[in-house]
């Protein structure tokens, strides 16, 4: 498993945990799940989310994802996306997995591979490259992908917990084709780096998938404890 | 004269004029100048400026220049103004070239070279490589480098045509060690690409400055169409 520069800073480094996966797939559930797990075997943990996750970060989350900011193109979206996520590493990661910390992040490069670089078109490649300008090359020592079907997710992520309709953002509204394609992306990235990846079918019981991802943390902290 | 792939794209395609210098060099008064004269002289004109020139380019500049928006960190900042400069290329650079419009910039590329590149000390190349991203490579036909020394630019800049005191900017608040090293980049720069630039010493009498400006766009556009 690759460990970053930032996870051999210290002796006590933290582990850093992603979750990816379409919109609607259940990661912000799973990951307030996981952390509280993690709590409570004793762990400081720190659950965030991008873009996000800092001051100037959410400003720049409110801008790409809310309708009306103006038009949005692809490189601008990518680019502010890198802007929130160099800022999220800077000054929130990095320190905490120094300081020993086990981060879960809802997202992180892989999804705007995903989006960006195959579901905008702007190419993999180039997107990395912005991507490891922003996080100075960070790589999570876990990604668990919640595979979601385009319909699957739509349903969960337009009915809230009550029944009540919820309104979706500007890249929550692409259509199911868009959808299709960036599935397909993250299918793609878990099978070429399927050290670090855990895939699992976001259809699956709730407690059944949190079982089963803490699981594979336990692996992954054993091994590198061994 | 490096000639960029959206001016080809048309026979009657416009040219692309950049004003760069550090803050209080008199770049918006020139660009504003050579705009009343080119228009006089029966071109079509697009005045615009960096960051911002766009809907979500001027929420970014607000983001990324007004003070108490958070920490914004060297790397944040580079891709916010690569974010704000490939929505202007996207929508409002490239468009009016086509067009044959004559598109005068306040600021562009070399900015973020200058300024985060080498003030930030994030690198040049670095730098470069996210803002041809940004940019697909835009060059500008002609650059116009007013050079000024960090001191006339601090007075320019903190004492408006009233008297009255201005307040800076984020970037125009930092020390004049940092705007030596800005000026020394834009020497550097202007060097490098001596076929598109063109240095003037800020100092010089904003008429005269005016006229030497227009000289050296007619030699171009003479140059371009012999």
């Amino acid at each position: 498993m690759a460990v970053s520069d930032a996870q051999l800073e210290t002796q006590n480094a933290g582990r850093f945990i992603v979750f990816e996966g379409g919109d609607g797939a259940g990661k912000s559930t799973q990951a307030a799940m996981l952390a509280d797990t993690l709590r409570s075997n004793g762990h400081t943990v720190l659950l965030t989310r991008e873009p996000g996750g800092t001051q100037i970060g959410e400003k720049i989350r409110a801008l790409v994802l809310d309708h009306g900011q103006g038009t949005v193109d692809a490189r601008t979206e990518a680019l502010m996306y890198a802007a929130a996520r160099a800022a999220h590493v800077e000054q929130v990661i990095r320190p905490a997995l120094a300081a020993g910390t086990m981060v879960i992040c809802d997202r992180f490069v892989d999804s705007s591979l995903a989006y960006q670089g195959i579901g905008r078109a702007l190419g993999e490649d180039a997107v990395r490259l912005i991507n490891d300008f922003a996080t100075g090359g960070l790589c999570p020592d876990l990604t668990v992908l919640l595979d979601v079907s385009p319909a699957d997710g739509r349903s969960r992520r337009t009915v809230g917990a009550d029944g009540a309709p919820l309104v979706e953002d500007r890249l929550e509204s692409e259509p199911d084709e868009f959808h299709s394609r960036i599935r397909d992306a993250f299918i793609l990235l878990a099978s070429r780096n399927p050290q670090r990846y855990l895939v699992l079918d976001a259809a699956t019981e709730v407690s059944t998938l949190a079982t089963g991802i803490s699981a594979a943390l336990d692996a992954l902290l054993d091994g590198l404890e061994a």
